[in-house]
């Protein structure tokens, strides 16, 4: 017997897993002892030319009626949206019984309780692989393949259009807005960037990330989420001089003050793995109590990846596994309290804009002495007197509360002519 | 029900897997409905002291009678060694339909095939996420994760041991003998080290990997296998000289001269993720046809992470997952050709101790022109008329066979006073 599935949505992501279930269908027969066959799809256009073949399959105009197709046993989602139809055709499979497949994670992020809880009530499945880090098996591998273990702290490259701006920012001395420009116009990164380099889209994995981690239900709105907007090619250029690569992450640590959940640019030391991971791919770091530290690197969108995290799910499906959607029963998922940025623990790298004039150093290094903030490194090239150059420092581990104070107190200086800049240190 | 386990073999991972399931019990409970419970054990002393408090479970003197225990529904073999006991047993637990889960990869390079039968033959998991890569879940994304997708190549950096001293020659400038005798002082090496640095236990993981991998049966004995005992301290710095690093890789490749399965030292490019895996740590790089190229990273021995791969195996196990153990079943695996180490086609690293005097750069030149192997680095540094120096060179892509002519040729040249070093370059 078949599993026969219906695809809602033929953009990129669509096409690649009709592509895909065409290209690899024997493969797949034989790995999971039954054949995958797409019986009925839906989009927004009928006659568009994908260049694949849908000429077989039950057109619905209306996805939402996928749900209730006879013919499909299981339904694949990649319509995209938090709300809307993705949602509707989501609830309407999950309530009929039907296993959903879905690449959303806006969708999961807003609304992953309530869809568990309908998944669980009906004993549907509910596959999210391709929603995080796209060709990376990593939900299997927190949910499975770690599931032995207590996680301490999660963390990942989550976005492809960040990672690629920051490369290319640092391969070729560039600005952030030239960058920006070109990767929209190359396809890279959309005409309204701000999902991606605001860090939304890296909160919504990890929003996922930390539930399937930690057992917890997720909690988007805990997430102290900042962009990349503000990084220069000075910081990074300063960033490799003090042995660093700047990554937009999102970090899950567990702490004695609670959850950090965290969306930020990071120092990343250059000798790691994670920080020579670059352009578009994706890596997730997990640090456990018994396996120790494991990275999984790969592409982190695009049709192919994401395709293949879709079908895997498919393929669980046909083989009859079936686990709970973030790893426990929902009733066992146990809300952590969320620790709040201020309290947050760590390194910092801090730049400042200042006039060189006798006097500033003191009264900079007095701001770090009275909030007993302590400097590991500081960097200042060559002497200008009178005029702006700029002032690098990197902290040993201190509250961001004192940081943040020791900023405030710097920026009031006469001799700082801009807004400090502050990067945190993410250490491996 | 509790999943009623028994364990053979108490040294470091049998212990870790009693301590991680004594630890995280109720953790593990919760993610698979179930709890697991160590419920007997066997090693050679019963009353060594091993930390853990093995009181309330029953003991085997005897490994191969906790296949009939009746109290046990999964045997964990952790015993080690390809034949003996561990043998006896797995066939036991095989052949009674009880569920056998192994850190044993030279029992599964030598008899995966015959117990993988066994397994399929009475309806028995065989579980062997610990052989391979220890707390890398790599074989759940090769047989899960990955399934989707037609696998091109895989290869990884598969002994900690054999890392771990290039890592330390690189780091310390130091050679190889120093390092090993320190790794041996340290307990990183064996007091017989030859299964790590010659090779022979990357190929035995290897020889796994390309099963799962590609769906053929495992064929140990096709594999070409170097290891870095003459790896020197001299190549580690002309390595990194050209932007390399060198790592003893386990390689298996699906050529158009079929499947490649080769155990040597390789230069990779240090700006890749997988050259600044160090240390004891292991990496496995999968490169597919959708979801492109992925890496998986984590410490790949010990008894943390080992545990946590056979803990991971019994989560499998009481969640009722039951995949075929190679991916496929053993009637539908195929054998494929392999390809001869001759027919290898890649780029080469040569270094030459060579007298330094007129026309021997012609004669060195002349015998790789002959055989149309195409130089693209030469590095010669300073001149020293009358003295031995180092002539290193790179190639580009060539074929094995004529690149061992050309050493042959240039190894009989006068000038030429020690045996030509070659280290093959794998690209990424």
């Amino acid at each position: 017997m078949p599993l026969r599935v219906g695809v809602a949505g033929l953009g990129t992501v669509g096409v690649g897993t009709l592509e895909l279930l065409a290209e690899n269908a024997d493969l797949i027969a034989e790995r999971c002892g039954g054949r995958i066959e797409v019986t009925a799809v839906s989009s927004r256009e009928r006659d568009r030319d994908r260049g694949v073949d849908i000429a077989g399959m039950t057109w619905h105009d209306d996805a939402v009626a996928l749900a209730g197709d006879p013919d499909v046993d299981a339904v694949v989602e990649l319509i995209g949206g938090a709300d809307g139809v993705a949602l509707a055709l989501s609830r309407a499979a999950l309530a009929g019984g039907k296993p959903l497949v879905t690449a959303n994670k806006a969708m999961l992020a807003h609304h992953g309780a309530e869809l568990a809880a309908a998944a669980e009530a009906s004993g549907a499945v509910l596959g999210y692989e391709a929603a995080v880090a796209g060709g990376i098996p990593i939900i299997k591998a927190l949910r499975e393949g770690l599931a032995a273990n207590r996680v301490r702290r999660v963390f990942g490259i989550l976005n492809g259009t960040c990672n690629y701006i920051l490369s290319a920012m640092r391969d070729g001395g560039r600005d952030f807005a030239e960058v920006l420009a070109e990767a929209q116009e190359l396809g890279f990164a959309e005409a309204d960037p701000s999902f991606d380099i605001d860090g939304v889209d890296t909160a919504h994995k990890l929003a996922i990330l930390a539930s399937v981690a930690f057992g917890c239900p997720i909690d988007f709105d805990a997430i102290h989420i900042e962009g990349i907007r503000h990084i220069t090619a000075l910081d990074i250029d300063y960033a490799a001089e003090l042995g660093f690569d700047i990554k937009l992450l999102g970090v899950a640590a567990l702490t004695d003050r609670g959850l950090e959940q965290r969306v930020h640019p990071c120092m990343i030391s250059k000798d790691s793995p994670i920080a020579h991971v670059d352009g578009s791919f994706n890596a997730v770091y997990v640090d456990v109590d018994f396996a120790g530290r494991t990275m999984f690197v790969g592409r982190g969108a695009g049709g192919g990846p994401t395709a293949s995290a879709v079908v895997a799910d498919l393929i669980d499906i046909a083989r009859g596994h079936h686990l709970p959607v973030f790893g426990k029963p929902t009733d066992a998922l146990q809300p952590i309290a969320a620790a709040t940025m201020e309290s947050h623990k760590g390194a910092y790298y801090i730049r400042l804009m200042v006039i060189d004039r006798p006097g500033v150093m003191a009264d900079i290094t007095a701001a770090l002495r009275d909030e007993q903030v302590s400097v590991e490194a500081l960097l200042q090239h060559g002497r200008n007197p009178g005029d702006v150059v700029p002032v690098v420092l990197t902290t040993h581990e201190t509250d961001e509360a004192a940081m943040r104070r020791t900023l405030a107190r710097i920026a009031e200086l006469d001799s700082v002519v801009e807004a400090p800049r502050m990067i945190r240190i993410e250490k491996l």
